[in-house]
């Protein structure tokens, strides 16, 4: 797979991640389904954070931090958030190589040893189709109707 | 990705599945995160029945039906199912060869259009990743604690 195939693969999903977010209804940005879980604003964050953490990761060559974790006091803010920085890990994505995708990432402080780029962009992915598993189930719960199916179609 | 690339990676999730299923308890089968969801025996057999039915359709060239929907009385026997039906559909994975990944299956019926063997194992992996994703929420809300990383390590 290369940079290009890639880009299209991951937005697959985050198109939908996107539109289902802008599907949440206000106040509820604390809901969890259960009492130990992520609030909503948390999966949420997490998923888009680790998003440009990984992209930023096989762009510079070593993974930094995920950075400060934004704090939202309305769903607005939080929709807000999730264009500005899908917009953000798009271009880091557009902007890669084939190389990079070959090339090993520093990655030795999170998983013990360095990773090629390939294999973070790939776990990645598979990130974000889990948490937006979780996430149509909050949308759901939270009063959402009508949700798009899980993968985008005819992209 | 060759065949048994694939069989991989998709393994690191299955594997994730099957040790999440073995952990549920008793007595809550009909279980649903809100009025319109999945039972949580619906959801494993879907899981379960998709994998198996895709995996089939790349051997035979033709998407078949899913088949006779299983029906359990007991949690016990919804974990002999998934642990059989993981045997089976692995056995059709591992009989795969590299030109079956190549070949275009007949899913006129089901997608509009015939796809390549790889892009319907692909999709099948996705499809495995999202509702293990919200399986993991049905086993928080029925109190398993523990549960392991969404991911296989090591493998």
């Amino acid at each position: 797979m290369n940079h290009s195939e890639f880009l299209k693969s991951w937005l697959l999903h985050r198109l939908v991640t996107v539109e289902l977010v802008d599907m949440l209804p206000e106040g509820k940005l604390d809901f969890k389904p259960w009492g130990g879980a992520m609030t909503l604003s948390k999966l949420v964050t997490h998923l888009m954070t680790s998003g440009f953490q990984f992209s930023q990761a096989v762009k510079q060559g070593a993974m930094g931090d995920s950075g400060e974790k934004p704090v939202f006091s309305s769903i607005t803010d939080l929709k807000k958030y999730v264009h500005e920085i899908t917009e953000q890990t798009k271009s880091t994505l557009t902007s890669l190589t084939d190389e990079d995708l070959e090339k090993f990432v520093d990655t030795s402080k999170v998983f013990g040893r360095d990773l090629p780029g390939k294999v973070l962009l790939s776990s990645m992915r598979d990130h974000e189709i889990h948490h937006k598993g979780q996430l149509f189930i909050y949308a759901r719960m939270t009063g959402v109707q009508n949700p798009p199916f899980f993968v985008k179609m005819g992209l």
